[in-house]
């Protein structure tokens, strides 16, 4: 192990085999020494869920110079939480999740695999962020995302780290991108979210589907409108949910 | 449908065959319309995952006056997002999730199945809470957790909801409760989370396990505190986590 270069550790929630991590493993690669440690199954919408009831299994597959592959059978956060806890020798000095297969601006950075393991990373009180293209084609463009995954993580190694108990989630458009824009989570939900079909006994089924109402539409603050005005948007994302602002109105309703 | 009764919708992380639910739903079943809608396998640390590519079953299973009962396959965010895009008839009034068997304080509430259905409630607009309690044999007491419930749902009904995008994660300890404590999420994490063994064939397999590291043990605004002091804790957790007083910060480290 090279104990001057900085460690990254690399996930996602596409599975290992995505062509958003090769590209952000390869983007990556001459700022440090480089674990790979990501879900060897695909783990969109796993938000920040582990695996509660059975083990986990890891496997070295690929190594090279400052550079080492694992698979891991769990979750996006399984795969952080593990690879802390029994697997690196040193912590790292970032965590990048991603290049995911599509958006997670909005109300999806609730959902997303990607960012459960940027928020595992800043539990842990490593610099982290997930970084996903607003694209869900399997053969994505990914270079546009690769270089800003680049230039954020080489900032965040150089300027000492990110606030504490906060990581990045960051959006990037298709097509060409103008800037980075720091913006806030813009307000919204999915609607119209199932297809209901039947098996071929004839039993309901209901598939997952939907689209995303945006509550803000004109809020140049938003990562939505970041996302469709060309801007890479760059939410920093809090893990203490506590509603600060509203306890006082809380102690009235619920205590009195 | 009874119009007239508020419509409360109850889920959990346990699964439909758990104490704590049924504790739940006779607790507040004088207050309105219930429709119980779980998981139907155990569905603890899943955070807000939903199934992204299996379709989701459900069932009606029982049938009461202003009472239904529902199983679904999937997770608690499943099961609330399912609920209320194809199975009920109108918007309910509150969602209730749990009562869960074991603590969902500190850094848990980021990894809760139970809370990841209460957020998901809140993510629609509908006033929602989760409330677990501080143990987790499956043969616990759970009536004052379920006395706890039914003064907050009470209160929220009549005194007019809750503030737009927060839902509150309550706690209970065990024994004899004080009284009520708005208070913040415990800042900490959880450690010395895995045990390495082997399976049948000799190959490694880990265990999640780990005790939970509170990095502030003696403040009393903490939902930690409140519990280990013998108050049940009411924490306000925002759906929206946007870090905006670091907004500025990051646009000097990222942008410049």
């Amino acid at each position: 192990m090279n104990k001057e270069k900085p460690l990254i550790l690399i996930t996602n929630d596409d599975g290992y085999q995505a062509k958003g991590i090769a590209s952000l493993t390869e983007a990556l690669k001459s700022l440090g020494e480089i674990v790979v440690f990501a879900p060897d199954t695909h783990q969109s919408g796993m938000s920040s869920a582990f695996s509660a009831s059975v083990p986990l299994r890891c496997r070295l597959y690929k190594q090279e110079k400052d550079m080492r592959y694992y698979t891991c059978t769990g979750t996006p956060v399984d795969c952080i939480k593990l690879a802390l806890d029994q697997i690196l020798e040193r912590k790292p000095d970032l965590i990048v999740s991603g290049i995911n297969h599509g958006s997670n601006a909005g109300i999806s950075v609730i959902y997303s695999g990607t960012m459960g393991a940027a928020i595992e990373g800043c539990i842990a009180n490593i610099p982290s962020f997930g970084i996903s293209l607003n694209d869900f084609v399997p053969d994505a463009d990914f270079s546009q995302s690769a270089r800003i995954a680049y230039r954020v993580a080489e900032k965040i190694l150089h300027n000492g780290g990110l606030p504490k108990g906060v990581c990045l989630n960051i959006n990037v458009p298709v097509g060409e991108v103008k800037g980075l824009q720091v913006a806030k989570q813009t307000s919204g939900k999915w609607v119209n979210e199932y297809v209901k079909s039947a098996d071929g006994a004839g039993n309901d089924v209901y598939w997952i589907t939907g689209n995303f109402e945006n509550w803000e539409n004109d809020n140049y603050n938003s990562d939505e409108w970041a996302l469709a005005n060309g801007y890479a948007a760059v939410v920093p994302i809090k893990i203490d949910m506590t509603a600060y602002d509203c306890m006082s109105e809380l102690k009235e309703k619920l205590l009195k």
